[in-house]
């Protein structure tokens, strides 16, 4: 079946490389809803123009798509061993990591139970990416109060917390109750009937009776660090 | 203005007056869609019939208007001092509360803030007007924890545990985590955006990850009432 | 591909161990959202420490991937005869349930059609290894009143009612309004168009005109089961 | 201050005064975002071409300015005793209702609580006003089940049922399990938390587990009226 | 892998087959959420009772185990030329309709486009197998007017109309505005943005200014047969 | 009781007074969050700089406020014959409409019943005050469809369309398939249970089937008049 | 398994041929709902007719199979060269497009991120098969606001804006800020959390605080496309 | 009429007082669901043991109340100068704010209109009482992009960004595209139709497409604040 003349060609993803130097973050690309070799193609040129290059929400066939399209193209292959796939964080990175910046961080990213460690993950893996420093904390939820009470000591060394929950979202709420610094609260949207999608941990969060608590996105566990990227660098007195 | 035939009267309420004996308790009054004329005429017959007479959610100028309702009854006129109205609990009562059981209870009615506390007021009264012990405790809100985990001791007498909670309406599910007790949960409507109304409370309670947690409708403090009241009974082996 | 080192290995999870002394239910394996490899490791954990091993919401394929990772560990292959699969329920349990406490229960666990099978299933599954005595009633919906009506007697045994329903949810309502015992309603998402996901029996459960009703989130079988094991235990004046 | 041109008279109603011709049913007006004027103008045009007079949605004090307005018009004066304010349906009707057709009929409008009665009442004047035997049973609400039983015998008369409903609006899902007779439902806007608006009960009422049974909008008695005069009228053959 | 005792054997279904002598129409079975098993076990249940055997919302593939399962059992065997899939309806059907009536009917069922066929091939099939004549209208959206105004004629033979349409659902009001004769919505899952799963088409007939339009759930078009055969009973006097 | 020094000022609005040589079109103060003296001060504003002044959203006693506010300022009292209430179309003008621009228009603005008149009438005038010509049509909702059927040729005249439809909002849909001009749809607000709100009108012209619709926010008649502003000076080659 | 006599054929589809001359655009087929077998009955019938023959929403393999169906009918066969595939659109068309209109258009369609492709290429090509001129700006999000500022001479020669943005979807509030046109706005199913389908871009849309922008239904490149044609045909001063 | 014993007094609400201490802030009154008796009760408590009195939600005739009631108390009556209401931030204090701390801020508080300015204002209040430097900038709205765009140098001083809006909620988003700060996004509940209540402008916040933005409950005005007051803390390397 013949295709029609537009077709011929995928447009080039015009793409923000200013960002780095208006906003000290570099441009991820969201994975969802892009193929293989849209990924492949904005990856590439993001890593020949020397940027940080990281895809989020990449699934493994669509992560091993992604490499057969860049081993196939000669002026990446040798480059091929610097692509890495981070599969607890459904992540995809070309090229190496940001310097670690020893005068920002440490950030602890805390999550509720084992469900929710994709999202952990990817907040901890962009925050290393970015050359802060990070840990991450599973298993802390509020059902049983002990587990999170018995880190507090270790949690004062953070100059911001992420505390990623599902179900009912309650781990920043108490979380923040307890610690002055900045919490940054991330839904997931782990749980079935009314916290299937993670709106009632979003609500949850928003609805929160701890004061000053922020939130983003469900699921956006690269968002999250991304703010917390903004706090330090404000801290800093200067953009990374 | 002519008014229709019809019109000329209100249908007589036909009420369940079985109910104590089938279920164990009484039906109570609810008069937030009820006019004075209604609640007064259904109070008056259930007072005839030597059941409880309880109305919920009246508010002071509608309590007022069935009082002098009830004053204007030749019949009712005298019984008029046992007409009470419970301003916290927004209630309304006629004759005397049932005699206490002291083979059942207490309960402890917890509340998040003070803004949860006519709910509270509420499941509160409900049980001491069926002859159940419950002890009222406010402003344990999760996001100063201390102030719930010094109660814990006192809370181990508790047969069973309401918890009244607004905003994030995550104190339910912290209970529920420390506590072996039937705990349940009641949404309240109080908060602003997302927690506008309760719902979010209440999606919090139904996901939370604490076992065994169960809830009732947002704001219905009766209902819970009515809740501990079959769990003590299906204990005493017995309908009340 | 590369994998980076975070991913070399998934960290340990955090069980909460010492929820049976504190709430007298053991800790189940939520198993919706995680891997086989992630069930696998915790209920080799549970049996380890000599606590219940019950995983729900595990499908046919999943449980099958479980016990093959199982088999493959020495330390764990002579025990794999005790690894069950619970096909009506999808649940996974792995060692034997609780002795029977005979002065507890019997709890009735009733649906309004086959379609909620599976969740009735699930709330019995996790009474029996518990040690509660339980008792399946299927297809008592309220569309053909007398297949309930003609129930009522046996039901009289019963120290709690779990009334799992899709649809409009009726059941429990009818069922509140019948017995005096403590009714813990599930709504179940069977349905489509509205009652698509069991949003409108949740809503219709929570909006009950019968008094005392408790509901617990769609689907929570489990919860119902716990909810239930409070209520006894809270009778029995002791923690399980 | 000035008013600017177009606002000196208000557009006359362009009113469907073939309705009756084409569907067997008169235009009624919908009281409820019309200001007196705007009535007591429609009201006035359809007594004068000799339709039926009927606004719905009309609250006491606004009905009394309609019939001062008509007052003060000499034309109507001497028809101002034919002005009906239904207080119980919130109906006003100007000029007589259609001669009773006996052939038609009798419709049974039942109300689960005194709550419901306006919606219940509003679809029973609309029956009546189109000459239609019809006939109100309150309070047969589901949790007292008995109440309902009693008067099935009764109910075999009818050609038509209409069953109103507020909370989790089960009666007519219970009512279409036991008679044979078209059911219409009519969710009512009576209750609190998630039954606040009538949401509730409108989608238990559309999920119900019962076959056959269909439903209108919320409070939307008139409409539940005008659906059963289409069912009567094509048994009878003929369009009224 | 060992399964647990109770999961030897799937309990029979409790069958209302009192359901006919009661409310004149058989018990359909509702497909979508059972397994190729139970369905074989309920249409072999109702077809040695003499009762219709109805199933709606099988799939192809689903059809095809259910027959294989009959095939299997040699007391079906030989029926089993009795046994057809309707594909346009997702209908399974074993054994004859019902006789045609010839003093019921005829309805017609119209849908708005070729994507609303399934759901209304589905009320057409019910109610031809319950003996009632029945007729079928696609493509009649009120995009294109003049496709249903040109039918006006032909439609004023049926005793009940159903309007089947998805997208904004406006067939039913626009038909019910037009046609004096009972008018039954069913909104279609079909569309996508606001109107994906049918919510805009439900909201859209319900809301609807023509006066008696009633309404059954999205997609329910067995319902809305089951609702045209209890008028038409009562239209006849008698239960069929 | 003191107030804090902030609070002595209001501070001046923003105005964004190069909209017209941007845009083409004035920018409206919307009235309805804002206070009396607001309105006041902001209309001065826009006056003073020979800008058109109208208010949108402004009830009829808000309204009278600003006139006494505009009064009690020497520099605008000489000017308060120029301020106009719309009481049909809640607006407010300070100063004289746009002259009238004869070669852009005209535009139909339509409405599916007297309650919608409000939002219609608000489109009229905001047409009219930026000199285009526009003509209201009130009374043409699709239950009664002869009364659309018998203008059409009178709208074939019109440049653009503007529906205004509250309840299921089919008004547009039928319109857009009946004529090719541009078809804006304005839901109205107007309805109850389901259409409360206006949010079923939306969905409905969102997802309509016929091609080429488009919509704004509900209630919004202003900017559907800013919209078919857009439009025609499109048309005319040139910005007003 | 034996089919039932009615499935024997489907029921040829009913087509809206004469909506160019009404209307001034052809009727495209959407394909989603649909089989391959009813696609390519319908662009037959359409081709036969000489009418442009377009499906909207065709995934690849579905494309395919109504080629394969195409090429197997004789009469078909030898245009089945004519069968274009447009991949980026999700679109299938039979035979060729309109000759160009020379004095209609220009118009631009811009898309936020390269996750909105698809549907802004099916404006684009629904607007060229019309004969419209037309120009894709891909990339143009307001996260990097230089992107869309460096472009705004270039859009001063379009007669016409589309607007397609997911996420929160702010690009067609920030373009109709600064363009005179007219703004059609598209929200795009793009996203995750609460931007998940589309909604949150569709509010952010139809709030928008830029005056006179317009919406159509979520991924509706389709609807935005033919709206876009009224205008220019009306500013053209006649039907294409 | 009598009332029961237990309303005699309002029980003492059970302050967080160590809030301060533990997290850096002061507990502020949520005033909005309180009465005048528990607003004035918990500002004596607050200020009688020192710690800053702020009640936020505080309308001006329940703010004359308050007043009036901490007047007729003796210990109070001379403080009486000390209260202070913000009308245009809706807040009552009691007390002196705290002294201005020049290590921190200062934070810029933008808003869209003149209606997000209550929100705006209750964000400066809390901080300047928290003794931080805070800035508001009004009108700012994306609508006219050039108000902005001009503040863009003042604003790289502030070391966090606020930035309320209503409607579609854009501001954040676009502000967040061109500063490096942390910003924090409040959506305020101005709006009608799909914006009403907040939701349009909380969800575009919350699925922004600018990396690292943060938000909080519509109308939080308050807990943006305290956010801010956590990242300037975090910088400064010390709880205030």
């Amino acid at each position: 079946m013949n295709s029609s003349p537009v077709d011929g060609a995928v447009p080039q993803a015009r793409l923000d490389l200013a960002r780095r130097s208006r906003l000290g973050m570099a441009e991820a690309v969201w994975g969802e809803h892009k193929s293989a070799a849209q990924i492949a193609g904005i990856l590439r040129q993001l890593a020949n123009s020397g940027e940080l290059a990281l895809a989020t929400r990449v699934e493994a066939t669509k992560a091993e798509a992604v490499r057969q399209l860049l081993l196939a193209d000669p002026a990446m292959a040798e480059r091929s061993d610097q692509l890495l796939f981070h599969a607890d964080a459904r992540c995809l990175s070309l090229g190496p990591p940001a310097p670690e910046r020893a005068d920002l961080g440490p950030v602890f990213v805390l999550s509720g139970g084992t469900s929710d460690l994709p999202v952990a993950a990817e907040a901890e893996l962009a925050l290393r990416w970015h050359g802060i420093g990070a840990e991450l904390l599973v298993d802390v939820g509020v059902a049983g109060l002990h587990r999170l009470l018995g880190e507090l000591e270790r949690l004062r060394q953070a100059r911001v917390l992420i505390a990623c929950a599902g179900m009912e979202g309650a781990l920043p709420t108490v979380l923040a109750g307890l610690m002055p610094q900045p919490v940054i609260g991330v839904p997931v949207s782990v749980g079935y009937g009314v916290s299937a999608g993670g709106t009632a941990a979003l609500h949850g969060m928003l609805a929160s009776c701890a004061p000053g608590l922020t939130v983003v996105n469900i699921d956006n566990g690269y968002g999250a660090a991304m703010a917390a990227l903004r706090i330090l660098s404000s801290g800093a007195g200067a953009v990374l």
